[in-house]
């Protein structure tokens, strides 16, 4: 839009790239805050910045954490023998949201995908299988997506794992298969995690 | 959320706050702006920086602009004595792309609304009726929305200048009343006009 200054242009465009914002939207976020009072639109930007300033992942887990380990991991009542395998850090929170769950976790930040060029080594893998082989895991649940690129994965971990003396299971289905976990509702993630085999 | 670090839920309520994002589209963007590389996050925060620090109102009309005038005033091929009168920045540029419009505008911030408390005082209506008395202008075009309050604005307005030797027009309906103006298209836009009265 020649019409619109730079600077406002320019942060139209910025917001047209996040997902779910079309054209329409940006524009409306433009507006509103070009009149919102400064430190409002500014309290954004500070956020922004912010986050990816301090946030880092937990060096034992992964997860997002502002510190060197995540509040999970530091946690003295959490079960640190029983692990639990996700993607992601938003399927550790719809893990969490259930409360059924008081092992600690590992973060893969993403699941293998050939077709993606997505191989082991992109992931945190190795860093797993170092945390079993050290021998400080009784059980592994496998709670990668339940697609199969997810089970894949699962797939892969549990075979590095061939002769450790450790326990893997998965999620039972009760999820919809195919259905990213973070939209399964808490409790078909209970049950998927009582019922895991 | 508690398991997410403060940052980051810091970020998440502020994209929330922000017309037309809810709770799962501020997740969402969340995810996505700790996933992108730390440059194109920062020009997101930067270019929201750069508006509230660099954007100001134009002397003459108070359209947006980063200059002591807006692009449109200081076009010396624009009509100077044709005044369009809309409420916000974004009528102009409504209005601008018809392709139809060769005259300035006066911006006025806002439409009277008794009911939210905004009086003539709250707008630039000064600034205008100052412009016009000056003599510096031959004809108005109000180009209030076809609202009660933007009627109510251009009635106002039109009043004021009893026994001012210039010439008010008002759009041609052709816009469909109570709906705003920026969501007109361009044919409408361009009718209404052609079309004024």
């Amino acid at each position: 839009m020649p019409e619109l200054t730079e600077s406002v242009t320019q942060m139209m465009t910025e917001f047209a790239r996040l997902p779910g914002i079309g054209k329409k939207s940006a524009e409306r976020i433009t507006y509103h805050l070009l009149r919102v009072p400064r430190e409002d639109a500014l309290a954004l930007a500070d956020s922004i910045r912010a986050v990816k300033e301090n946030v880092r992942y937990c060096k034992i887990c992964y997860h997002l954490c502002e510190d060197e380990h995540c509040d999970i991991c530091r946690d003295p009542k959490r079960d640190k023998k029983l692990v639990c395998v996700v993607e992601q850090p938003r399927d550790l929170i719809a893990i969490e949201q259930t409360g059924h769950y008081n092992g600690v976790y590992h973060v893969l930040l993403g699941r293998l995908s050939p077709i993606d060029k997505v191989y082991p080594e992109d992931l945190t893998i190795a860093v797993l299988l170092k945390r079993v082989r050290r021998g400080e895991v009784n059980e592994l649940i496998m709670a990668t997506n339940p697609t199969v690129e997810g089970d894949g994965t699962a797939l892969y971990i549990t075979n590095q794992l061939q002769g450790v003396p450790v326990k893997v299971t998965r999620l039972a289905r009760g999820l919809t298969t195919g259905s990213p976990l973070e939209f399964a509702n808490k409790e078909m993630l209970a049950d998927a995690l009582a019922g895991r085999k």
